[in-house]
């Protein structure tokens, strides 16, 4: 008897719109997944909710840790060979973010995660504040989503109380920081995990 | 008119004996170094004073955090090719340890490598609790170290002022963690940033 040949799960990626790390992780994931024959699921996350649980704070507001930090997001940019500008507000609370990638992503999973990735080039690269809601909405609306249709959605409570779940099925699996990457249960966290997450993809562990 | 050729400036590596990633850093650290004409000052250090100054915590003591960080030390050690057991006493306090490392290093700094790569393996390989003073001893006394100059030195008021120095001389340039380190003033914090450190080194900068 042969096994049937079954594909690959998808790797799980969890990732919140404040984060530097998880813009970079969001700019190569999908293809660092492909070539090792993955697809990638993307889940908003929000980690003003871990930092209750965990008691850790936002990296700025910690001494010594915060003032390296912001120099090295600024260099691990050059290293990934990304672009990058510190924002002038950091952080900031991305649940409109979170929501509108969820609602779009339940619709057309490769239309979020192009949403995603402008709404992280516009927050790091071109300093816009996307927990403003009209500039959200103008990331969405040039990536095709109708304005109207999303504004809506935002202000309802369905958005809301789906995004929440997402995030407490995230604490049930053990995230605490972004980005953070399930590869058939085995957790990485950080970007400067990424060479690990690749060889583990490569040998089927390690 | 020419320069006078300089060689380069030692690189500053500062670690706790209690730090895994430390240990891991520590067997690394100068053969990369070599590989770029550098040298390699090793400076003991204690995190317990850090997180007095961070307010930051023992790993494992953190929710979620510290069991993803007990199951990434042994994947990470397995990554970087070393050996590696869980100690059963984690974390430690280290002064013993850093203090006899301080007075070595300032009579012998190869010795004081040997002495401080044994004490990191002692822990971190074969469960020793390095934190205990006769267990302490018998690695320096395995390392051609007098045992009793060695043990009287501990007993003593001046090596315990020489380590308060040398920490307080790490906080103030910015040591929140182990490993870290300097290269011409750039500091990189992290097993995980070895590889930037080497790039850095390979490029002057970037």
């Amino acid at each position: 008897m042969t096994e049937p040949l079954q594909p690959a799960a998808p790797i799980d990626f969890y990732f919140d719109f404040s984060s530097p790390y998880g813009y970079f992780a969001a700019e190569k994931i999908d293809a660092l997944a492909a070539r090792h024959g993955r697809t990638v699921l993307w889940h908003p996350f929000l980690l003003g909710v871990t930092f209750k649980v965990t008691g850790l704070a936002p990296l700025p507001t910690i001494p010594l840790k915060g003032a390296y930090s912001l120099h090295d997001i600024e260099r691990s940019a050059r290293y990934f060979g990304l672009p990058f500008r510190q924002p002038s507000v950091f952080p900031i609370p991305t649940q409109h973010a979170a929501r509108a990638f969820l609602w779009l992503n339940d619709r057309n999973p490769a239309r979020a995660k192009a949403f995603g990735l402008a709404a992280y080039r516009a927050y790091f690269v071109d300093d816009v504040n996307i927990s403003d809601l009209g500039a959200l909405l103008d990331i969405a609306s040039a990536q095709g989503v109708d304005r109207d249709e999303l504004s809506a959605v935002l202000a309802g409570t369905e958005i809301k109380a789906r995004l929440a779940a997402e995030v407490d099925l995230g604490l049930a699996r053990g995230v605490f920081g972004s980005p953070f990457v399930f590869v058939d249960g085995e957790a990485f966290w950080g970007a400067d995990r990424l060479p690990q997450l690749e060889r583990w993809l490569a040998e089927g562990g390690f």
